[in-house]
């Protein structure tokens, strides 16, 4: 009889570098990445510092002094408007540098951020300021709050754990800066936030976000609004070609320049990956609202509907999607092996009127996004069972494919030290259903 | 000064073999057994798969296409009806074999199971029915379900984990279908079922079910009700012979040959256990019911009450009591190292009534359930402190020491892949006070 | 690129010395040491039987035959009188030498203590009186209760998990024992308990109880009412030479015989540690209520009001504060790394009046009490942060620090078995602001 040995030791090094290199290209993950929380202390260690996400709109600092408390991964952090210029926003690790005291418990504007537990101040730019009761051998210049990198782009805040781990920023702003501001993302101002948190590994729920596959079983009002899923959720040579004439109608009526925007960057571990493109909705829609007809004033100066979408990646775990008249920020941020909390956040110019119905404005991704939890939620039941093995990705699941491919070789390189031999790029879906947009938002590829 | 070393390590296999090379006969599992999520981990991995277990009643899928979502230990299965014989039940893990979601999120009816993720379908046999989305070099033939070993035995569903693992089932159907039938469970259906979710390990869950020694103290209704707990609950010669002599007259009424009913196999990692027993519930009393008298109508085709209980026993963790006009089905389910779901399942014969009294068939088993729930919580949290010593089992404690044992012989025996010198065997307990029933439902031995 | 090894192993004893021996006297501990399960484990396991702790009044077992239900550490004890002389108070574990379960569920009164699982009874001594069902090659003079070591002090009962383990207590007694009947503990009820489950780790807990520089930030009721937090919150000449009058002013009342009382133990791993001292509450108050007058009547025969106040340690986790007329006592008991119950007892004079204002006697310490609950689960949650590192002590806090350094100094010599090579002594506060009193109840200064 063969005797296995009892498997209740956490993975090592080993065990993780041996599951990664049985991994088949084309197939989801094998189950401890989506489950164990071993592996989940791997990427809290080693791959989460080197991810910029979204954390803020800077509508939510409007003056110096104003701060708030928001979750950076499992960590909360202080963002805090600290000058008057357009970029003087800095972030804390909300932790005091006396006894560990979370330092601020909530949003709230001062001249010195203090701590309830013993008074200890700091000036917003993170430095110490009372110092009468430090011991004379300790030096105060050290005791200042622990720095969150931060970058605004566009109105956006964006945050990583630890400067000396996460890539150059810099290009992700040269990128998308001139993008957000045609879309009016610096000149707004926040109309809705809804929290989902889901008790799923944050994979799954990338995965499930990065593909549309699934939009036709699962969202039917999304299914009926999007054009763009007539060839992101089904392999039909008809309907891509219907697509087709579609996405030509729209050029013609929009122009070159504004068909040919976007950008796009896969990312790796030295370099953010950020994504930008643009669509139509579809046929005599407006904007992403279940009539198509408008639901806010227009956004980022645009002189008229133009019925277009755009999307953005921010990183890994942030996207923009922008209508006409209002915007839809998407925050996934892991909390546990087992439990990501997404947030998305509606955004409409700061100039829109206060009777705006924000339900219309948040039904498209609050209905989809409800939907999605429990989609996520059953995927992440099945895969802890012990029958579990990994499956094919079909070609419209081309992107998650890729991500678990990226992830992997990123996982690799961090445990061992080992730059990969080569490096896997994205392939373009086959041609006949998808030489053209092939995914729901955000879209990988540069055309649109 | 003798320095410890910490011990928050897992428990390793050296480390288990030496507990249970140290377990003296005859007492109590040490607290490992009852507590360490890492022997829960090893049992899992290897003891679990060897057991059949009860998962449903036939009539839960009374024709071809209804399905129901039930739990087998850790893991949901699907049980479904695929053809229209008595026995065309198959069972699958509750896994699509695309991305590992949940397939079915609830009991339904349909020709194909259709997962709500991407909408890939199986045929009820099992086998992927929509086909178009697979890349080229993946066989659709290998994406079927992951089969569940089942069998139908005279209206009762058996499951397992594991196919290459657990022994054959026929032996059981052999002998116990006969005795099924006689007590109408393949011509039933359900009248109530309630869980109690109990939080204490399997095993103390189980030791509490197979002795009586804790009757007369915690369970009033039972001992009040049922005759043989003179001899389970109590050692008294007096009692005993007064039992004797009720089991004697019991057999001059209903005649050698009923009297003469039963079957047992202790079982071992290669034979199931089951068994079947007959007694007599108490003088005057029809059924198991508080008054006696019927709660229902009689089932099998029984054409007159005789008073009698009939004990079934399936595999090591299900359990049936057939009283003259009613079932009860006795399901413990695992869950983690301190949790246990038991259900209860009372059966009807399928013609009964529609106004049967449910809280009068449920009474017995419910009260009792119910008590033994919170004993077994009690002894959970004792058994968890550091205080915790095996104890003496006393001699109407024959049967779970006897589990105890087996259990043992059988983790050993996974862990080191040794055979035993010897097998243990359970001993008939000593004269005067058992030679006679000796426990609670179900009985071990083979004479009533 | 440097890789890091993945961090997911408990940690070991090697491990544990490390981060012991790279502690900076002066600043607050590393993170594991506050979070981490595989310390608190190790904790259990060497530490916690080391220590005495309050775990119940002695007027809640009144007479012989009633028995409590009690929380020691993780540990369920029954404390029983057995006797009716005034110590005759014996404690066991909450554990049935049968099985293991759970003896007692809730307080009662019984001349045995009868098991409701099997009725297994034991006498109020402990040794087992059922013996019938025993089999015949087991002692039943081997299956008496577990006991807990129990010492009766002036009617508070302490108890502790070993007796191998635990130092000899009978110096506390000696100690403590006239100052406990001086404020009339020892003729005392209850009138109020209350609990504050804390979502910390037990040392957070206790280095907020340690000292009062959070006095003035976060607690406005205390600090308004505790005349010596003029010196303990604040590094202040003037108000240190302000408080040094006042209690120069009380020591001209009470006179020299009341103000020399004190008592001071630091305590180790063979010593229990325990204190005593005496100081004014403030200028015109007669006790620790919100108008400074009496909320009872006067407690152990003393003939007036002083305005004092005797704060008493009792090991390292329980503490007193004895106004003229209410004491409150302070357990704390640790559950988890991550979680410690608080419980305050409030006792009057046995023959109080029964209309006594139980609002008023809980008034100081209950809102207190919630305000550190509040601070420390804040501290809590930034010490869990991976921007956490340890943080200077300041003056103020010299008791965290040297209870920080001693408790350092004791798990290293539990968990290597070396004796330390210079035991670290307390240090007087510098001069200028605590030569005096200085820090909150309770003070580990000799004088007061």
């Amino acid at each position: 009889m063969q005797a296995p040995a009892p498997n209740s030791q956490p993975i090592d090094k080993n065990q993780l570098v041996g599951l990664i290199d049985r991994h088949r290209p084309g197939w989801s993950l094998e189950q401890p990445f989506y489950a164990d929380p071993a592996i989940f202390a791997i990427e809290r260690d080693l791959w989460f510092p080197r991810q910029w996400s979204l954390v803020a709109h800077a509508s939510e600092v409007p003056e110096k002094g104003r701060y708030i408390v928001r979750q950076l991964f499992d960590e909360e952090i202080i963002v805090v408007r600290f000058g008057d210029g357009e970029e003087d926003i800095a972030a804390y690790y909300n932790v005091c540098t006396h006894r560990g005291s979370r330092l601020c418990v909530k949003d709230g504007r001062s001249n010195l951020l203090v701590c309830p537990y013993h008074a200890w101040s700091f000036r917003l730019t993170g430095e110490l300021q009372s110092r009468q009761d430090i011991p004379e051998t300790v030096d105060p210049e050290a005791l200042g709050l622990h720095r969150v990198p931060t970058k605004y782009v566009a109105g956006l805040v964006l945050c990583a754990l630890d400067e000396a781990k996460v890539p150059d920023v810099q290009p992700v702003a040269d990128a998308l800066t001139s993008g957000l501001r045609e879309n009016g993302i610096d000149r707004a101002r926040i109309a809705a936030r809804k929290s989902y948190p889901t008790r799923a590994n944050w994979k799954l729920v990338l995965e499930n976000f990065l593909e549309c596959y699934h939009c036709r079983p699962a969202h039917p009002e999304y299914f009926r609004v999007n054009a763009h899923v007539k060839v992101t959720a089904v392999r039909d040579e008809d309907k891509a070609a219907q697509w087709q004439e579609e996405l030509e109608a729209w050029h013609s009526v929009i122009g070159d320049a504004e068909f040919a925007k976007g950008a796009w960057e896969p990312g790796g571990l030295d370099t953010a990956p950020f994504g930008m493109h643009r669509k139509p909705i579809g046929p005599g829609r407006k904007t992403l609202s279940d009539s198509g007809q408008p639901v806010s004033c227009l956004m980022g100066g645009r002189p008229a509907y133009d019925g277009g979408e755009t999307g953005f990646r921010l990183g890994r775990l942030s996207f923009a999607s922008c209508a006409n008249d209002y915007v839809t920020l998407f925050q996934m941020i892991p909390r546990s092996a087992s439990e990501t909390d997404v947030i998305l956040t509606w955004l409409v110019d700061k100039d829109a009127d206060s009777y705006i119905h924000v339900d219309a404005i948040t039904w498209m991704w609050d209905v989809t996004t409800v939907q999605d939890k429990k989609i996520t939620e059953d995927n992440a039941d099945g895969v802890a069972s012990r029958a579990y093995r990994p499956g094919p990705y079909t070609a419209l699941e081309s992107q998650p494919s890729f991500f678990v491919q990226a992830y992997l070789a990123e996982m690799r390189e961090l445990v061992t030290g080992e730059r990969p031999a080569s490096v896997s790029q994205w392939q373009r879906p086959s041609k006949g259903y998808a030489t053209e947009l092939a995914a729901k938002l955000p879209q990988l590829s540069k055309t649109a």
